[in-house]
């Protein structure tokens, strides 16, 4: 059986980002569209909060892409919100089709393989994906109330409050959607919840095996291998695993997960995770260095863990996945 | 822009259903494959048991198909339960490769959607696509511990505990999914989660005119029209809504949620909901019908309501949805 999806005709035309305080606080600073001091984003409660940044960012998407609502085919995309609700009240005043998509924090590359499924057999001209999560909604529904300042574990992770949109079409750009993995679920038995980059490294260790051993690809082959929120601990054990599987990454394997904050300066623990870390990161800062001509051939394998609050408590292990697309910028 | 997808060369192969004792003692009872007189599924969790039916369900879809996990390119799927854990768990052994969609229960004709949209591109040979709900996890999540014992309002409807599995790919069969039309996010200012036919009825009725202004087809060209869970209450709003925009629907147009329940002697209230109720109607009872030749032209529409607990508590109104697909039967 094939791993690889090889798409023709698929191109990313545009991205746009939205991000809370902290990222705008932290090195990408620049690289993101819009940011919001206030975590209500303006409304009275962190969940409306989110679906009103999502709101925002695919507004910013369809004025970076001078389109109209309904110039828009499809909208696909998810979040982590229990029913993915962020995403389905900003959605619903756009008019435009929509489908739900749940890859926890791998949801913005499962919804790119899956718009470009849909442009790739010419059902659709274009798509509009998005992922989002915030850090205030993410910590009372999977953790604690904010109130009770838990203390943090050192591999914890720090959800990312933001919003990555792109579009993607059949009309050539640059950037070009070439291939995809989806990935297997995966699970190494790991039950603790303050260290789910340990759980998702061996998703993201499988996806990437299954990549470089069926495309005969060599890592010096790209410019930019990029996880989606593994974290500095499980950035770590995916180098470590891979290597004795007998793939060394070198200096191009990094984590959107280690890159969105200062660790040390801003107390990150582990680093980020969450829908928005790879959505904002690649569409904020990786996007904008492939369209200087920095980055041109760039791995990127969103990682998610696909645990709830109750499977936790109820002492079951954190599956996890890890879906893998390949984008180039070709010359045209 | 076209509302209408339309697929060449995906055909359905096979389907596999589970049910609980509510449904196994309905008027369906004898199209199911499989059913489970105990809550547990023999775990000790009623999560556990969602997803232990799940794992059955696609073990019994492998088994009638003759085909070994590793013939299956791609499983796409999801469930009720917060994060779609029901079917995470399932999926983590088969080593498939797995997309999670949630439409809460318009899930498996989402499911159809996207799976058909691989198949189509030649992305995929095949595909298995799943959607489960289970009547007690259902409960203690959206509404009350089941030891409160809590009364029912008479729009109310009962979650169905089942599964429902199917096999699309490339190969012909007789049954050939012809069409499909993505749903647009729908809210009618509903806030009451105690009547979600309501609700997802403006939505079935977006999509049903939708389907009918572009195609050009006529109510008689099919021989049945269903709804996923409108219930009583919903499919009486559906009817007068299409009725007003000049769409009259006859005999041929139901509902699956009054379907499996004998609803005055089971004491159903407005009938059945869950995203196992579409799957496991149509997996169990209408694709039956097909292979005995006395369904040949079938819509369905899965329909979906995409609020949470949270949503409701902070008072706000229920999106809705309803994704489109229409399978055909034809002589090889």
């Amino acid at each position: 059986m094939k791993s690889i999806l090889r798409f023709s005709g698929v191109y990313l035309a545009e991205t746009a980002t939205t991000v809370g305080k902290k990222e705008s606080e932290g090195p990408l600073s620049d690289f993101f569209d819009s940011h919001e001091e206030d975590v209500y984003f303006g409304t009275d409660s962190f969940e409306k909060a989110e679906s009103e940044m999502v709101r925002r960012t695919l507004n910013i998407l369809l004025g970076k892409a001078n389109k109209k609502p309904e110039d828009i085919s499809l909208i696909l995309g998810g979040d982590l919100l229990n029913q993915c609700v962020a995403t389905s009240f900003a959605v619903s005043k756009s008019q435009i089709p929509f489908l739900g998509l749940y890859g926890a924090c791998s949801t913005i590359i499962e919804s790119a393989i899956v718009a470009s499924s849909f442009i790739n057999g010419g059902l659709v001209d274009n798509a509009a994906i998005l992922a989002s999560s915030h850090f205030c909604t993410a910590e009372r529904q999977y953790r604690f109330p904010l109130e009770y300042g838990s203390q943090k574990t050192p591999t914890s992770q720090n959800t990312v409050t933001g919003c990555g949109s792109y579009l993607l079409q059949n009309e050539q750009t640059s950037f070009r959607v070439r291939e995809a993995v989806v990935g297997k679920i995966v699970d190494n038995g790991i039950k603790d919840a303050n260290n789910m980059g340990a759980a998702m490294a061996t998703a993201a260790v499988d996806t990437i095996l299954r990549y470089f051993n069926e495309s005969g690809a060599k890592p010096d082959d790209f410019d930019m291998i990029a996880t989606g929120d593994l974290g500095i601990e499980g950035h770590e054990i995916s180098l470590e695993l891979l290597k004795r599987c007998g793939l060394n990454l070198g200096q191009n394997y990094t984590d959107c997960g280690m890159l969105i904050y200062d660790i040390q300066k801003q107390d990150m623990q582990a680093g980020a995770s969450g829908c928005a870390c790879m959505a904002t990161v690649f569409g904020g800062y990786l996007f904008k260095r492939m369209k200087r001509n920095e980055l041109r051939n760039v791995l990127l394998i969103g990682t998610g863990a696909l645990l709830n609050r109750n499977s936790t408590l109820q002492n079951e292990s954190i599956p996890s996945i890890a879906h893998l697309i390949h984008i180039v910028r070709e010359e045209i």
